[in-house]
């Protein structure tokens, strides 16, 4: 709990002062004042988050964080619970959408077990966080203890501790973990005071009786555990999954150490508002990486004052979408450091 | 005029089998059918349009087209015409958005100069398919003469036969010309019969006054010149600009040699408008890059049944958005190309 608490405490709101540096700077470069709209936005929070007049985009991670579900029992996704373990394999292989993603980007991939079903080899480049063998069923009662929830914050706090050490500019946040789309709407739904519909969708693609048993089943489980929304580690606990409080630590540490977070769809946004709720100051750290085909994820990031960088009908979590933004966030960088000056390239400025 | 009709002849609609062929093979790769979205649509057309089953994406061209325009004589610009010339030298400087966003997506950007006022020095690495110096006042006549409508266009059909030569994957269109959103939104008033307000904006940043006067000029022109719609060319001439007729015919020249072209804002979605009316099935070999700001783009990207990969609230031309859409485009066709299948990777397909 000590870690947590120091860690929230060392997120502090941005400073304006770097928004109106950046923006001068961005007013004399040779186009139209404004007229590269969001990357210039982008910008300007990059230099307002690192407190660099011209931040670094060099050193980029994604991390992929795995857990299991007991609430997978309840036949609330269209794949079966081992496609998490084999996933992580595919992950460490490279085969997977979000290895592929952040080569493209230059980004390096950490596969993280917060809390898969079983051991992996011990040679098996996976980073080991586990907190215990997947959640129990929040359909039967809480997901988790209070304290492994604190732990499942924790590990992520400490995980992007330790790529701190090596150099960070940037990270993406990402999750695998068959039916955390239901852990994660319930969030929504608990935080948001909403019926479950209203933030379920139809996950990897179940049909419309299998959505309405998710929706169903959420909502027992809200009933059941009364998670108190005044407390997002009751939240997390009892709703939640080891993966999206993972999440939230590896956001609530980038934020305390000044370093932009990326985060991905549905998932990543549950994290980030477990983060949000034990830390709003935390939102202007992060970035909204794409708007998720799941319905859920737009609610919370307007709470959040979040607005997706992409729309490109994604829902897939692992990170893709954070993968593919981050490509857009480093050019946001570059526009900063590498563009001409209206009087370094004369240029006539506007009339 | 033969160069332009046996281009035109060349562009076949899209055989519908490499449609199905690309998404049997994204349907078995390691995620949820449908989940990457719009990277699964815009891997399947580029399978279409290349009619590879692996298409590459490796020798990526922006072509920035410049030319100067007549109707800045009527105070529709925020800046003063001298800047079309200056930004040429910007351009062959590399401190221009677009030399930034280029490089960071790997392209090679070929600057044209199509009509801009006064001569470049001969040893300036600019590609030299100057129509004439500068359009004439679409507010007293016609902007060009048809044979210059015509030999715009021919020359961009040239310029990307000759890449071509040296191997071209993609190719993304970009211009430079002050005034240039008037004949734009010209164009799309003359193609939509709608008056000019409905597609006209502000440019690098007109006031009111000014955004009243250039809708004024617009109609104006139109009132006068009396572009027919059946007639692209005519639209061209009468209404047009000799960097808005090149990329037209580039996009022409690429759909003739199934060459995907990424069509950045408003000025290339006025050739690409142009395009479409001399030939309906090149529609489908463009990729729209991103939604502008400016309100014109949308409605004729609407009628060519395009939609925009990106919306980061950008107006700058020059082939900025293009150039972040061939990242993005890239990325696509690498989902296709390089992620596990399920049988490869040992993991359990849907239930």
């Amino acid at each position: 709990m000590e870690i947590l608490h120091k860690t929230i405490g060392a997120i502090k709101p941005l400073d304006r002062h770097f928004f109106t540096t950046a923006q001068k700077r961005l007013d004399i470069l040779t186009k139209p004042k404004g007229s590269l709209g969001s990357l210039e936005e982008i910008a300007a929070r990059m230099v307002a988050i690192t407190q660099h007049e011209r931040p670094s985009v060099k050193v980029k991670a994604i991390i992929t964080m795995a857990g299991d579900h007991g609430v997978a029992a309840e036949g609330v996704s269209a794949f079966p619970q081992e496609v998490t373990r084999q996933m992580v394999y595919n992950f460490v292989g490279g085969g997977a959408a979000i290895n592929v993603l952040a080569r493209h980007v230059g980004a390096q991939v950490s596969v993280v077990d917060m809390g898969v079903i079983g051991d992996f080899e011990s040679n098996l480049p996976v980073i080991r966080l586990k907190v215990a063998h997947g959640t129990a069923n929040l359909a039967k009662g809480p997901a988790m203890t209070r304290e492994q929830a604190v732990h499942a914050l924790e590990n992520g706090i400490q995980l992007v501790h330790d790529l701190k050490k090596k150099g960070l500019d940037i990270v993406g946040t990402g999750d695998m973990g068959i039916a955390n789309t239901t852990p994660s709407s319930a969030i929504a739904a608990a935080f948001l005071g909403c019926p479950a519909r209203e933030v379920t969708g139809r996950g990897t693609g179940i049909d419309d009786e299998g959505l309405r048993r998710k929706s169903a089943v959420i909502d027992a489980g809200i009933a059941l555990n009364k998670p108190d929304p005044k407390d997002p580690v009751d939240v997390l606990a009892k709703v939640g999954g080891f993966e999206i409080g993972g999440i939230a630590g590896v956001i609530l540490g980038a934020a305390s150490m000044r370093i932009p977070v990326v985060i991905d769809g549905l998932i990543s946004t549950a994290g980030a508002f477990i983060a949000y709720h034990l830390c709003p100051a935390v939102a202007e750290y992060m970035f909204a990486a794409h708007a998720s085909v799941e319905v859920g994820q737009g609610k919370m990031l307007a709470q959040m004052g979040l607005h997706p960088i992409l729309n490109l009908n994604m829902r897939l979590g692992e990170g893709t979408g954070a993968a593919l933004a981050i490509g857009i966030i480093e050019s946001a960088v570059k526009i900063l450091n590498e563009m001409a000056t209206f009087e370094s390239a004369g240029v006539s400025d506007k009339q």
